[in-house]
């Protein structure tokens, strides 16, 4: 049986909330609802693909992703299916797809819809869907095969021969910032040569990567690949985006030495 | 099988929510338990019933939904179970329930309960009684049939020919404010008469009702009526509230052309 | 079938709930997750273990309680699976389980893992260990009986023979300020005697203990032992903990009348 997700700008306290799962269990009472997060900023769709990036591919195949994230629909902005290594993601086509997948789609479908959605009402679509999909009805019968979305580029890392320029990407729960770095990035320009990274500019460096967060003291400055593979500016047990000012787009620069 | 629904001012960050929901399980280790809100303000049963009651209907018949909002009880504020639209409602006699309802209830029964609840201790009768609805006890083996329940009577918006007094009931996730005035008293009154409203007295006005939030730039005040059927005064992608210094309780009056 | 619930610093707008729920689902599908909170401040043990300690109790025998807090691992802070009540409890051996029971657990078994475990990455040792104890395997060959887990003592009240010293160990949604003053304590030194609680000293006072809080008018201090059987200090429909700038620590002092 296929659990359905939510990943919502719909904050707790509101009703939006009730209301689709409600209607969820109302078309599809086996359905197992997953909260993943309703606590994305108001149409913050960059957050939003961040979130569901990073989360999607721990649950089974077959899994059904909702996003409620600005979702307002219409004739120039369709509600789309889309099948992405075995997962199913519905949504508004409002740019948050582009920033979702790193590679082509399997399919992507423009759902059917009357010709107005006014309103918050497109969460029906969604629901009905989603409920559709759960109770087996075939994708294909749900809506028009498309060739593509709209595209948005996430903010990639600039690189030359000896210097990565990347930025804050995200702040997590432990306010450490989570850079556009990856680890096989690091590793391609890095060539296992020693290094600077400079955070803020010149303000702070860091010259090693950690394995744990606690090999360094509480209160210091480091550096670690987190769990998902993205060089990572934390401090253990402390506060690193407050203390040293960070937040999404700061510039983090690495610098290796020149052979 | 019913779903359990829970409507509380107990907020995530506290041990009652564990609580009732470990309590529930106990007692009937099949029920599907859904959160509606955990984020009511203290005490608010205003809040609350504006949520559970744009809520509950989105849910299959059978659902039992339990109200977690000054529950404390004793002999002069009994618990009730309340079978309105074919679902169910417990909670203690605090007034809520005059907000919820619309039209009189099919069946009111005060539970019957020993003689003192102390202190906090009012949830074990709200997730008892939860459960043995569940599990299949008739209700009227629960409680004593009563005829009414303490009524508390919402703000409504006051009108005369061609004008509409109402006000902010509600602010929600994304800032914007719905007010207590209705479509049908809108055409009722307005007659598809040209129309002027006013946010805050005279602040502000708008003269058009939108169909989409998209249809006006960001950053735009605008109206619409949500998908409950009320009047909201909303911006595209920005917060409303704040920047008309909007809250519950704010005037908004609907002036139509004399005719 | 076991429910497994989740107790993390893991705030709901990061991507870690996200990871941890599909990764359950995906080993055991027909898990019950249940969320008793992820409003744990990065770390706070102190918050997490009085949480869970007046919470797990409530659930069915058998429950799996995963702890989400401070969970980095390394040879020196090894994972642990605890029964305890015929509970378990999963987590790193950061000093919570010495806060988090009364008396020594039924078994203590440290995890097998490998040599290192970098970073988040803990969090699949939770997971993994959670669900093979779900799906029936047994306990024993999960890990290795130990002795002992890193101790931490609470702040408990002190006594003499007409005095308790207690102090603020939690300020829970409602603002009231829960004490370490349990009723048996205060019967035990008390024995009926008449009494006078200062609060932070000799700032407040108040003589009687309340059934309920509705008892005293709103805007008043009372004092309630709770559902949970601790002192507290609290305000009908009101903030105590600000009006009486109360925090965690702050002094509540009991003094019964001379013999």
């Amino acid at each position: 049986m296929p659990i359905i997700t939510l990943t919502t700008d719909w904050n707790a306290n509101d009703y939006y909330l009730g209301a689709i799962k409600g209607k969820i269990f109302s078309q599809c009472p086996d359905a197992v609802i997953v909260d993943i997060s309703h606590q994305i900023q108001p149409f913050n769709i960059h957050q939003a693909a961040f979130i569901l990036r990073n989360t999607f591919s721990n649950f089974p195949v077959g899994t059904i992703h909702i996003i409620g994230v600005n979702t307002e629909g219409g004739h120039d902005r369709p509600f789309l299916i889309i099948r992405y290594e075995n997962h199913y993601f519905i949504g508004t086509d409002n740019g948050i797809f582009g920033l979702l997948f790193s590679v082509e789609p399997e399919m992507i479908l423009s759902i059917k819809t009357k010709e107005k959605i006014p309103g918050f009402s497109g969460i029906s679509v969604l629901t009905d869907t989603a409920c559709k999909l759960f109770n087996g009805v075939q994708p294909e019968s749900l809506g028009t095969s498309i060739k593509s979305y709209k595209k948005r580029i996430p903010i990639r890392a600039a690189i030359d021969e000896s210097v990565i320029n990347g930025s804050v990407i995200y702040i997590d729960s432990y306010k450490n910032a989570i850079t556009n770095i990856s680890r096989e990035l690091f590793d391609r320009v890095g060539k296992n040569r020693p290094f600077e990274i400079f955070v803020r500019s010149n303000h702070y460096m860091i010259d090693k990567i950690n394995n744990f967060y606690h090999e360094t003291s509480p209160g210091e400055i480091l550096a670690i690949f987190n769990s998902i593979g993205l060089l990572e500016i934390a401090m253990n047990m402390g506060n690193v985006a407050e203390l040293l000012d960070l937040s999404v787009n700061s510039s983090i620069r690495v610098k290796f030495r020149e052979e």
